[in-house]
């Protein structure tokens, strides 16, 4: 994929901060954090998002997430750490290139990651439920 | 865990909307929802956080949340899904039993998960690297 910024960089053609690498993934810090330690795991092979990738690649890569949650508790003295993966440019995906996010987090730092709950009308949860298992074969 | 809401809705005590269920996990409506289909995804063995869960089944929740992401996306038209997975009360976990949220994305709706990225100062990005992988075998 030469117009994918991610395979660029796993090739070697554009410097990154690798993290951690093996025959799958990468890792390397964000040049934009949410703050220090914000770290993304790649796959090697080019997927556009975690629809198209197998299970056992999303049970590794997710793995190595949480490793590199771990590091940067050990390494950083962060107080905990989240993970996030976003899927289409709905969900904020910027680079069409399968990643995912870890991000430490500080007991004195700020919100990074945060929605706005919501109290759904009576039915309203009922009714998404049934059309998201109308047919348990999808 | 009898103190642990989580593991009471598993266990049947409290109702919950499940949306999917297997002999490891059961994924279900978040009641405070970000937005239609906001689901978590949690295994029935009380975990507190991912770094007390071990690679395979790790692998395989979020396997489960990549298949509900996209059963959103067919059922209820989202236009993409995050994937968020919060560790420890500094990253906003409320409830001390592993969970993963999946939250669909409409092109419509409103920014549901996000943060403010940074620019870090020349050297930060380097010193933050350098502590990560000082010693590979952590």
């Amino acid at each position: 994929m030469d117009n994918c910024i991610f395979c660029r960089i796993i090739a070697g053609e554009i410097p990154s901060m690798r993290v951690y690498e093996d025959d799958c993934c990468i890792a390397m810090l964000d040049i934009n954090p949410a703050g220090p330690g914000h770290t993304l795991i790649l796959p090697k092979q080019h997927f556009q998002d975690i629809t198209a990738v197998d299970d056992a690649t999303v049970g590794h890569l997710f793995s190595v997430a949480r490793k590199i949650g771990m590091r940067a508790e050990f390494r950083l003295n962060a107080d905990g750490f989240n993970i996030v993966q976003n899927n289409g440019a709905a969900a904020g995906q910027t680079v069409p290139h399968f990643h995912i996010h870890v991000i430490p987090r500080f007991s004195e730092g700020p919100d990074m990651v945060s929605w706005t709950p919501t109290e759904p009308a009576d039915g309203v949860l009922q009714a998404v439920l049934e059309k998201l298992t109308a047919e348990e074969d999808a």
